[in-house]
């Protein structure tokens, strides 16, 4: 094949195993080579909408067949794969289909009525009509013969940034190919694998954690639209999951289900816990019932995996993210460049195979992220005597709440447009069920009023739900240094 | 780190496991981190010898750690590592000592006296006087900073071919690495394995299907310097071994051990097996014992992997050397270039990241073995409709003995030096033991005679061991075609 990148990839499996289930999605089974025939109709048929080599075609929807066919119906044919966070407002998406410039939006049923609300030239939906059925049955089943080669973009995945905007960040076929080698270092996955993947496929660690290493693997995944306790048990115990990837906010309400006593988890190999540090309580808790997590650290930007923490050091470095992944470099440098020592605090930049090509469309951006050759994390991390990292603090100031990246600089944005507010701030304040929520510290214009109530409100249809402060306080005036900056270390001490 | 090549993975390795044990040899172990220092020592001393980038080192012995840190070692310089095969004459090892430029030759205990035949600019011998324990703990341990890309040169492995004259095959440190992604593809391999490597690691077999692949996830090798049916019942009942390495004769020889009803081989997960095609009975043997051959087809020039069969395959395909490796690809073609259909036979020919760069120094043999980008097997096979192939005949007229490939050609050469012989052909005939031995046809000079027992012993000392025709028949005259072509499918009828 003149196809180095993963569009090929279920091509590739369906030589060796057609007739092994590649995907379950509501209670149909696809096999290797049914998904490899409708991911080459579908490629054909994109071809006829006409998408070229480099355009951008959009997503939006929960996790679904359509959304796996299209990422590799896209690298058949070197086009580029913008899987949209289906929890953003309709202003968000509408500005990163513009910033893509993506013209086509593929769109599952379960997000019609949000397609409706954007400007795009055309949107495929898959609904009760049929619409994408229709466009797969409509293609050609024959092979397409494009040219695509490892350091070809493959998709540019949008996240927030202290400016407040999102930003694209390009990965390509080989930062994913690579990603999954690393995984497969530090995890050993079997032909035999079943995944249960109720993690959002929009976001990196479920794509590319999950779903390439266990096709690759030629093992089956069950996609699942959203998250649910109840139906999480119903699968493992059908199902026989051998693995999963999760939040830790999703193994904290997994524990404390009624059922977590009696379930029959033997199934279980690989917990693959990321997005935030898994609590040493809930590291114990599943350990009592002999589940380890592999836990680890990674970014969008770098496909994700950086540092990873094997089954063996679980227990023995809980609260650290690890050592580097095989192929990756990890360094913890200081403000002045050079190597931190053991114990002393430096920010964690990255390189290897994994580190994405840059920002879609800033330069400037790219320029700063990656600097000689290592992607600049922003994160501060220790590294122990053994080279184990402990992720810190955020140089950037981001607040993680059940498993999303929330941006305070985009939230006080949005908030600095209330007519009542004169000045805010937002910090992440502990929550025992989403790990961290958002807290905004208010001074309000003189002779204004609001309450807490209407500064939460105000947020309805601004900002995604996950971003919106759940808590708000009022003070007469934010902490700031000599030059005006504000203070956010004082907030955290007075309001965290 | 700079180097993205294979002489960076002990160091990589090391950083994850470094207390496991990556290699047992002598009954000595070697950690991670211990086998990471010895290679960082030793490439600077092989530095402070002289050795610099491009330079190419010879290794001549048996399985050893030393042969693994020279290696690794030359890795991290940027050098190239030329594995002899010990089994060569001294004629036939100065010929590739020449012919690769190697100035410098690293000897295994096993083969000194071998080595003092051999004219080189320097020898390090690893033997009781220590020498090359003492240039080990020379070397300072600070890791060498040479940057060493994907597509750099690793290795030359000299591999016969029909002219006669042993040709090396270029291998780059990304052939290597991406044959261990296609194998950890194909094989579930954990972090636990414990590799028993006594199949020799200077062919491509051993080294990049045992050796790399159990490094990369941090397993043990075990590395005997030759293979003993005793031996080997021993290491897996006591090491609890979990995957070996071997040509059908090798696995033959364990089926027909006293042991083999009452031995504890419930450790063994993976048996791969190459060089030959398993018999069918030997297959079924296995099974009783709930033991599964991993087969494949491959060669040096492939680094080795293009075809593999599966685990779940290997009863119902049984006989095929299956379909092609992850990422790679493989197509059986007519004479006029064409896909051959189901059923038609063509020749084999080879692409993807794991086809080695070409021929050294051989720019004609190179461009005859990759035409537009696919490597020409010479080799003959048909697929079936599922894709399965199975490898009919040899283009090239070879002989497998043992697992290892004998060219007739070669042997005639040196059969034409023999006073009494007039005209000679060698042909592979079926052997119980080796799966194939060489037979040789002679004619006679008039007036001249000879024994069998003459001609065979006239080859000592001028061929390896294993290439010398086991049988000798004379004829009165050779049969020909109508251009004086030998034929040797009619000698194979007659004598075969």
């Amino acid at each position: 094949m003149r196809n180095q990148g993963i569009g090929s990839w279920p091509r590739r499996r369906a030589r060796m195993t057609p007739k092994k289930v590649a995907l379950t999605c509501d209670g149909r089974d696809f096999t290797y080579a049914e998904l490899a025939e409708r991911v080459d109709r579908l490629a054909n048929a994109l071809r006829g909408l006409g998408v070229r080599r480099g355009d951008r075609v959009a997503y939006l929807g929960a996790n679904h067949n359509s959304l796996a066919e299209t990422l590799f119906a896209l690298g058949l044919l070197g086009a580029v794969f913008v899987p949209l966070n289906h929890r953003l407002t309709a202003p968000e998406l509408q500005y990163i289909l513009e910033d893509s410039g993506a013209e086509l939006l593929v769109c599952g049923r379960s997000h019609r009525h949000m397609a409706e609300q954007l400007k795009v030239k055309r949107t495929v939906v898959d609904d009760e009509g049929g619409e994408y059925e229709k466009l797969i049955a409509s293609g050609a089943p024959e092979p397409i013969d494009e040219e695509v080669s490892l350091g070809d973009l493959c998709l540019i995945m949008y996240t927030s940034g202290t400016t407040g905007r999102p930003k694209g960040a390009m990965l390509s076929h080989g930062n994913l190919t690579w990603n999954t080698y690393n995984l497969m270092v530090d995890v050993d996955l079997t032909s035999s694998e079943v995944t249960l993947i109720s993690a959002p496929l929009f976001h990196i660690a479920a794509l590319a954690q999950t779903l390439l290493p266990t096709l690759i693997k030629g093992g089956r995944s069950i996609l699942e639209a959203s998250f649910d306790v109840d139906r999480t048990y119903d699968l493992i115990e059908s199902e026989r999951v051998t693995i999963m990837f999760g939040v830790p906010a999703m193994f904290n309400f997994i524990a404390q289900s009624p059922r977590w006593e009696t379930a029959d988890l033997s199934s279980l190999r690989n917990l693959l816990c990321g997005g935030a540090p898994v609590p040493e309580p809930l590291i114990r808790r599943y350990q009592e019932r002999g589940l380890t997590f592999l836990q680890g650290y990674g970014m969008t930007e770098t496909s994700p995996g950086a540092l990873f923490l094997s089954a063996e050091d679980s227990v023995r470095k809980a609260g650290t993210a690890g050592v580097p992944c095989f192929f990756t470099d990890v360094r913890v440098v200081t403000a002045d460049g050079r190597d931190a020592a053991p114990g002393e605090p430096g920010e964690v930049i990255v390189q290897g195979p994994n580190v994405m090509l840059g920002y879609w469309n800033r330069p400037e951006a790219t320029a700063e992220a990656l600097r000689d050759g290592w992607f600049h994390s922003g994160d501060i991390a220790i590294k122990d005597e053994e080279g184990y990292a402990r992720i810190a603090d955020r140089l950037k100031d981001m607040i993680i709440s059940g498993g999303e990246n929330i941006y305070p600089a985009e939230v006080e944005e949005v908030l600095y447009g209330h007519p009542a507010v004169a000045e805010c701030a937002v910090i992440g304040v502990p929550d025992e069920r989403w790990g961290e929520v958002g807290k905004a510290i208010v001074v309000l214009r003189p002779g204004m009023s609001a309450t807490a109530e209407e500064i939460i409100k105000f947020f309805d249809g601004r900002l995604a739900r996950y971003k919106i402060p759940k808590h708000v306080e009022f003070v007469d005036a934010l902490p700031r240094n000599g030059s005006g900056k504000i203070l956010k270390h004082v907030l955290r001490e007075r309001h965290g």
